[in-house]
């Protein structure tokens, strides 16, 4: 029995193109997921690309969807399906992913690396992207911005004062640590979905804050961090990406520049 | 190489008790890490018992910490030591223990569960637990909540008109779902760690909005859910746990009861 799945799994593997459900017109949660199917060259099928797009994700997150025989239904976009696999939430997806995209050491490598890569990946979503998301929606995310404007200018005070600093000290440290192997990517010396998310985190806080990310960036203390973004966006297959029309620009998502957000 | 590891890890995982790393005085995070353990009949220590506690995760997480040749450092508990690893992060602590608690179906019997029960467990913790502590804390958790009071009243509103019954339906619908199996469980017709993260999610809720989940439950529209939760309560490890004084009682963590914050 698990002989004939695991065989049936790796044809699939083989056969079967990843299908990435997100919304189009922005990058979003869905963009760690082509970040890192990018970077392995791997072939996929994107919903943002495809004219109907929005309806594949709504039909996929409507009340009526209550999943099949082997998955629940999702609750919210970005969506992997693959052969009959169909999961969702952003670090789940990187999970699965990740071993087969061989952007994380195997476990024949080094047994427990996947626990420590999704704890820098979970952390960085964390503290880079659902609290920045939480800057122009404090209050309500079914509310307009213009509905929570007077909060989330004190959120956004607090997330430059005090959280973004916090978090990118944190990764710092993760660079500095001995576990990074050279302090060039996050974990074990070599490039891991980690990096791939901790750059799109950071190029979006960039362009939802450039002028406090500019300071930050000035004032040096992080720089092993600011030199990992340049790092992912020098890698040639993500360089390509970034500059075709694939990538989608920054709008009304979890990255937004309204200008009074930012620092003087 | 891969075998020797492979004969260390069994035996670590034989010989050392894992060590839950928590803050003293409330359920938290750590809580799900708890239930975990509980439910399973495991050997383990837990900081919040330890006179010292508090002094143990303020060393884990000291600017100066900057982890070891193999673990990154945690930058919040709770925190898992077990042998020579660390890491952090809740669901990334309960992806690691789960197959080895028994707490998911394994690889052999259901190939990809494990993406299916970290799924739900995201999404527990996304909907029921971070959001209800952004209920208090909407602006700054450095703040007190005295000083966002104004806006946690409108967080709360909106929380309890809109994203609980967005969440308490998402699972729900789950439960209805084929791939539940009979809608006692949450996946695959057993108990697995989600069924433990959705259950504390739910009575951490219940304490912040006894008046909103009070009315919610009487209208009947999520019963499949609150009947997870009184399945969970009656495990009998679980029962025997909740009773005991190892169980911390709620205080001025996630789930706090602001009476002004819940529903008239």
């Amino acid at each position: 029995m698990a002989s004939t799945q695991a065989a049936k799994r790796q044809k699939s593997t083989k056969d079967v193109p990843y299908e990435l459900i997100y919304w189009p017109g922005l990058p979003g949660r869905g963009e760690h997921v082509r970040l890192a199917l990018e970077e392995a060259g791997a072939s996929y099928t994107d919903s943002a690309q495809q004219k109907d797009g929005i309806n594949v994700v709504l039909a996929q997150i409507a009340p009526q969807n209550l999943g099949d025989a082997s998955n629940p239904p999702p609750c919210a976009p970005p969506i992997l399906k693959h052969g009959d696999l169909t999961i969702s939430q952003t670090p789940n997806i990187l999970l699965y992913l990740a071993p087969r995209l061989g952007l994380v050491p195997s476990a024949e490598e080094d047994e427990d690396a996947i626990y420590k890569v999704n704890q820098l990946t979970l952390t960085a979503l964390d503290g880079l992207s659902n609290e920045v998301h939480d800057c122009h929606h404090p209050i309500a995310t079914g509310l307009y911005y213009e509905d929570q404007k007077t909060e989330a200018k004190r959120k956004s005070e607090d997330y430059i004062a005090n959280r973004l600093p916090k978090f990118l000290g944190y990764f710092e440290r993760v660079l500095q640590g001995e576990a990074s192997k050279g302090g060039k990517w996050l974990y074990g010396g070599n490039l891991t979905y980690a990096d791939l998310v901790l750059f799109q985190c950071l190029d979006g806080v960039k362009f939802a804050f450039p002028k406090a990310t500019g300071r930050i960036e000035k004032e040096g203390k992080f720089g092993k961090v600011f030199e990992l973004h340049r790092a992912v966006q020098e890698r040639p297959r993500i360089k390509e990406y970034l500059a075709s029309e694939k990538r989608q620009k920054y709008s009304l998502g979890i990255y937004r520049h309204y200008p009074e957000l930012d620092e003087e």
